[in-house]
């Protein structure tokens, strides 16, 4: 039997790294797929490559910069800095509009192409930051809508979407990803990382980040700029 | 009362020129949003931004082309010809994966950051090309997803998806549009067109037009390569 294909959302950060990893234990012939939106923290764009190359597979990153002259977002716009993070039920600055429904199309159309089985993105409706795209009832929506968008799908082969960090908190991925091998420290999250991928320590992303190590009470291998 | 806001799916093409119309008429103020996905009929971009101009809407481009990259499309992939158009059932090679729902998803980013309450598109389930993401159930199906994926959807002001062409004919939307003003010779449809906009007259996109002149029984203003 063919190995079984699977698209990765990969941003490089420390959820999508995980996804990886669990994707090609679960014996998934991978293709991962980076975004570039315009995002400050252009490094998270540099260990993607790297983290894909290093794990054997086809990288491909889509540029969607032009996205920018839409506006919107503090993670793209220059009249908007990405705050410190802060307790809130609202949803922050951060979010990118649509943009988990932009990058799993995109994976849908390289899904359809490769003839692949199944798409993985590392979305979490526990640690998160309030994105209303990453609850499961949204990801379910998704579904059905891409299998009557494909070929695939209206021949009654459907094209799946794997969440498999969907019910875990950032400590429980943290200890799923070191039981398969990934190197955190490779792995870049901050919305305000350096070019070096160097941490701040204080955004949304660092903050969920940091409290993952401390809750899974595993060291934080996280490259930060003041240590 | 603020003017309602739609963005319009506007490839300068005759459905999408005829929704624009279609929108303007029930009062929308109106945003259209072209894509360079890499086609190989460039003209219509330009019909796009000229049309555009002349109705006063903003128009955005937005830059798709890495998507090539991916391949799967004889419409962007120099090693496949645009076919003649030919009686099938089948999707043809002209299909873009996926490309209605990135499509929507860009529109819907968009339209989430402008407060939009509408996306138009021109999509229709009676004269076209087999693709499986024209049909009504679709486009149920997205909108689920989309209201599920914005912050308007979970607030409970849910943005709608209007395809006022969905049911009709290309006769029937060429009469519509007629009725609205449309002037169909600035449209450029042809999957093969010219620099110039100039139709080839055979492919699968000529030949539903060239049909739908013919059933209305109205003159066909298309500038065709060879009349």
């Amino acid at each position: 039997m063919a190995q079984k294909k699977a698209i990765v959302l990969f941003s490089g950060g420390l959820d999508s790294t995980t996804c990886l990893a669990y994707a090609k234990s679960k014996g998934f012939d991978c293709y991962t797929l980076s975004f570039d939106y315009g995002q400050k923290h252009r490094a998270e764009l540099e260990a993607a490559k790297r983290i894909a190359q290093q794990a054997g597979v086809v990288h491909r990153q889509i540029e969607l910069t032009s996205l920018g002259q839409l506006g919107g977002s503090a993670l793209t716009d220059d009249q908007y800095d990405v705050a410190e993070h802060h307790e809130a039920s609202a949803i922050p600055l951060t979010y990118v509009p649509a943009r988990n429904t932009i990058m799993l199309s995109i994976a849908l159309g390289w899904a359809e192409i490769l003839n692949a089985d199944s798409i993985f993105t590392g979305v979490s409706a526990i640690d998160y930051s309030n994105y209303p795209d990453c609850r499961p009832e949204y990801i379910q929506a998704f579904i059905t809508m891409a299998n009557l968008a494909t070929k695939r799908g209206i021949e009654g082969n459907p094209i799946s979407i794997e969440t498999p960090l969907i019910q875990l908190s950032k400590a429980q991925t943290i200890k799923l990803g070191l039981s398969l091998g990934v190197d955190y420290s490779q792995t870049v999250s901050c919305y305000r990382a350096t070019k070096e991928g160097l941490a701040c320590g204080t955004c949304d992303s660092c903050y969920l980040r940091k409290k993952g190590f401390i809750e899974a009470k595993i060291a934080d291998v996280t490259r930060y700029v003041i240590t």
